[in-house]
């Protein structure tokens, strides 16, 4: 999903894969000129669970991946912001709803795509959203009426099964998932 | 601390900073040739607070910042793996320690320099240790033997005042924190 390195982020210069003489074991794209070295490493995606009652609010895609599909709001963690700060400023923007910031409730590795997602509890304070462009409908769902075969993302989905299954017996844990 | 991008990283043409046309609100690197843009995205650090009975093992550092200075062992999530398997692989370079995994013990958000560290309860197999080159030393500490004043990182400093405080009163957490 993400494009190898060809060229030096600093000078322009091809780049080449191997080990950095710094103890590293891992290869690396080192610029054959300046020999700078450029790590690539995983990407958080941040977001929430907002919820209504016994209902939650989900968002139907309106960009790719997943077009017309629905996931929780989320995006990825920009520089300058707290894990918290960012799912909040995702669900403001994807879905335009008020709320309350509560604890972490999950955080799924996803190796294969080199991604983290980490989802927060948020409490909506109004049943009013004001979706924003990536968004085509914001909606409470009940547990019930939840579209499982529609959901975008495994993380999204493993993260509302956990949702739902800790507010039946009353108390939220803090869920670490790997998926493969 | 990171370079800025002055080059594409696909073509290697100078890139400029502005909004990408898709909706963007922050300014990125974007290729004055072929358009790519480049994000950059916070950093996770992952790590253990790994324990023998009532002590918790250190390592002094060998590598710069903060040479000389005790931390928990903890570094730079790679590409292809959990948050776990990276506390984990951090674990053995540093310390050459024997161990199982627990739970998450905390999350804390760095935003200052783009970075979130994430420490998991290790429970030590074995008090002997087999340090890597990045470590001067490995020594377990009880509470009152810890080198508060000589602490690396700030993010290890909380994390052990956490762990502590949640042994005292028997039950362990998920922590998180910001960082300013």
């Amino acid at each position: 999903m993400r494009q190898p390195i060809k060229h030096c982020r600093s000078c322009g210069t091809e780049v080449a894969y191997r080990l950095p003489p710094d103890g590293d074991t891992r290869e690396r794209a080192v610029c054959t000129a300046c020999e700078t070295i450029h790590y690539e490493n995983p990407l958080n995606v941040v977001g929430t669970v907002p919820y209504w009652g016994d209902k939650v609010l989900l968002c139907k895609r309106n960009i790719e991946p997943r077009w017309g599909k629905w996931t929780l709001p989320a995006g990825f963690m920009e520089l300058g912001e707290s894990v918290a700060q960012g799912a909040a400023r995702e669900t403001v923007e994807e879905a335009g709803a008020t709320f309350e910031m509560e604890g972490l409730l999950s955080i799924l590795s996803v190796p294969r795509v080199g991604q983290v997602h980490l989802f927060f509890l948020a409490r909506l304070t109004s049943e009013r959203f004001d979706p924003g462009h990536e968004t085509i409908e914001a909606r409470l769902f009940a547990e019930d009426e939840i579209p499982w075969d529609d959901i975008a993302f495994r993380t999204v989905r493993e993260t509302l099964e956990r949702y739902f299954a800790d507010r039946k017996v009353g108390r939220f844990n803090v869920h670490t998932v790997d998926i493969d």
